[in-house]
């Protein structure tokens, strides 16, 4: 069983932050702070997980979740992921949209704890 | 400039059904089924747009976006859905979770407008 791409959130009410992207070719530090603001979002108040994928196109979507908009406001401010977001938008991306979203329900399937007890 | 890829959604609010998914390697009926879903979605009233993605490992995450929550329930009614989620269920996904989300804020950038113009 790969589960290691499902965020492990918990029951609602909690938020969603929907980040969809069309990478361009340039690569120039990309990946290397990509991974930076993962980890570094992970040790931010708030923060429940994160579910990313990106097409061979170029196209992406990463989803985070966090326990409040307060808490989503504060990642924001962060220095460092501040300077990561006006790189991405003057380097890395050709068009992103970001909304900002309030998980009201959430159901998930087929049970993993029932697979992993086979 | 490739933006085919985002959904034109209105100014908030307006809910999200973020699908996210983990596919076995059993293909048999999936890309139609897939394709025949997209298609019928956007047939449905409420239905504002959709955004997808699956990476090479077979983990996707896909987004629609509907006017209202009444729209969502009524989606999940319709009968062909109902077949394709059974079978997405027993043959397709290894995993799956699905979130309900209203949208609060959005933006997007850079302006594809500007670009065009450019």
């Amino acid at each position: 069983m790969s589960t290691d791409n499902f965020a492990k959130t918990p029951k609602p009410p909690y938020y969603a932050v929907i980040f969809s992207s069309q990478r361009r070719a340039e690569e120039a530090g990309y990946g290397t702070t990509a991974d930076r603001m993962v980890e570094l979002a992970a040790q931010q108040p708030g923060y429940l997980g994160v579910e990313s994928v990106r097409g061979n196109d170029g196209f992406g979507i990463t989803v985070s979740y966090w326990q409040s908009e307060e808490h989503i406001l504060a990642w924001k401010r962060n220095a460092e992921h501040s300077l990561a977001r006006e790189r991405g938008r003057n380097e890395w991306y050709e068009h992103f949209e970001l909304r900002v979203a309030r998980v009201e329900r959430a159901y998930g399937g087929p049970a993993i704890e029932d697979k992993i007890k086979e």
